[in-house]
């Protein structure tokens, strides 16, 4: 297993959708070198993450098909063929899910509902590997999490990925459409979205340091959190696509030891040798939707596959920044793929 | 408590979504015997269950707005003023579910949100009272099944209810709309749709019996289920309405004992003098989304509210043959309210 699943992917045909994205396009760099026949899927919806710079270096490895997965008739065309489909694409912010709860719908649910029907009837051969999030469990009752933790989402983004999650695995059970669910914890590395800070603190926290800018954290800085490397979270998704081990079931995806935001924040600002941190009160909505300690347990996830994080933050913190110090203004303005020089 | 509950409601304004059908228009009756100001907003979508002839005799008593409540600003408008709303309007169809999944989606989903955020932007004091169902558990690990089982819904409209109560519960904690839902197990009665068998089999075996017909049993019939009788059930609502200690909370609203297919087939077919059973194959559709044996603890309830279930089977199912025997036309070829001789 361990050696074989990445040369699975030889001549395999994937698709990714979000696969100009984050943790998309770390995927489709691990398996162009692998020698996948790799499709990208992408609604290009600004501000979502989707940006050609992040497939700088393989344009000319990949196909990109910008597409919308809600729209049925295209996913229809395009599921067939595919061995395996890496599922990410989704609205991410938690945030923003509030505030327009109708978006978050059809993006988080429709949408997967639209894949996994062109799926059942275009290509029932398929393997689905789904982009869960931990989000799904909510406040937690124990640490470290398991799978067996009650879903209890506390926000609207957590609701539509725990349906969206769920979608898949009846689809497993009921229409034979193999497919599981990796619920990641924190992801980090380049090409996450640094643009805005509606998407999660740690890409927000690294575009802050890299441009020595003021880190604020929010109450005291004890809560707990685990990180997983973008690279790592790639190998997560490699792994189940290669595996039957993983059909209908869904994993945690977590990272190394636990970290408090105050250490966190220490790390970065000395690996950065630049920007500061304050500590300021809770901001009300944010408040409303925060979780407090969470750190998962992988071993479920472990035991079928083999997975385990192995860039540590230090060395994650130190790529990363490096990554940004080069490349930040493409993801402060994020431009269409004739002006990224892809093309 | 106890008492106090039923006065609550007099000249109280409440609004029952999905009032014109089985459980919210028996909900209707005893709201209106309570001296409550009752608007029922049903969509009469055909098929859904939604019929002019369950409020014959209390049509005077109440206000009938037909509308859809995905429809943002029509919600926007009913919500005012009013204290409570039982928010049962719903696809319940599990098969139909399975064969159309963005109807279900629609309804189940986008519906909930669409009366939340009306609350939360023009009634946050109301109180909501969400109709879920056991449904969200799938099939158990445990039993009785506590609110502490793992959801995991088997079909699609069990993910989009564990959707649909998740919202609420989340608007409670976030943005202070009071909210609650009650897992309803397997409810019958009388006023409840009988003219197809896609919504449950409760329904369609007591018309089958009343029609002298045969009922077909699934396997060995030896499945475990409880039943509540739509008194208890209203009773329910009733108490979940008046209170404020079910904020935020999701209850299991399950019968008395337990009892297999078979033995209540048996009870139901030696009532009714009529009809006979036969055993036959699992259809595959249904096989792939039945759960086994299903019983609810419904202690959690019972210790914030005092509920119980006071109807017996034996009881209910005398009320309900009768019931039937003298309106089952009415359910056959339901009508408009111009043609149900109520206006």
């Amino acid at each position: 297993m361990t050696a074989d699943y990445r040369s699975f992917y030889r001549h395999r045909k994937v698709m990714i959708t979000g696969g100009l994205g984050f943790i998309g396009s770390n995927l489709a760099r691990q398996l162009v070198e692998l020698g996948a026949d790799v499709l990208l899927v992408d609604s290009m919806i600004p501000d979502y993450g989707g940006n050609f710079f992040n497939i700088q270096g393989i344009e000319d490895r990949v196909r990109v098909n910008v597409a919308d997965i809600r729209q049925e008739s295209t996913m229809n065309y395009l599921v067939r063929n595919r061995a395996v489909i890496f599922n990410l694409a989704g609205q991410v912010s938690h945030i923003d899910s509030m505030r327009d709860p109708y978006t978050d719908l059809e993006i988080n649910c429709r949408s997967q509902l639209s894949i996994l029907e062109a799926c059942r009837r275009h290509n029932p051969d398929v393997r689905v590997v789904f982009a869960g999030t931990r989000q799904v469990y909510g406040k937690p009752d124990f640490l470290p999490v398991t799978e067996r933790h009650l879903v209890s989402p506390t926000d609207v983004n957590g609701i539509n990925k725990a349906a969206g999650e769920n979608y898949h695995l009846l689809y497993n059970h009921v229409f034979g459409i193999r497919a599981c669910s990796l619920r990641l914890t924190n992801v980090y590395g380049p090409r996450q979205l640094v643009k805005h800070n509606r998407q999660g603190f740690i890409g927000w926290f690294i575009r802050t340091a890299v441009e020595g800018g003021e880190i604020q954290i929010y109450g005291d800085g004890s809560q707990l959190r685990d990180f997983v490397y973008v690279d790592d979270a790639a190998d997560a998704f490699l792994r189940a696509g290669a595996s039957d081990a993983c059909n209908g079931e869904a994993f945690n995806v977590g990272g190394q030891s636990p970290i408090s935001h105050r250490e966190l924040v220490a790390l970065l600002l000395d690996l950065a040798g630049a920007g500061r941190v304050t500590f300021v009160e809770w901001p009300a909505e944010k408040k409303a939707i925060d979780i407090g300690n969470f750190y998962a347990d992988s071993s479920k996830f472990n035991a079928a596959v083999g997975w385990e994080p192995k860039v540590s933050l230090r060395e994650g913190f130190e790529r990363t920044i490096a990554f940004y110090r080069e490349h930040l203004a493409r993801y402060l303005n994020p431009v269409p793929e004739d002006l990224a020089g892809i093309l």
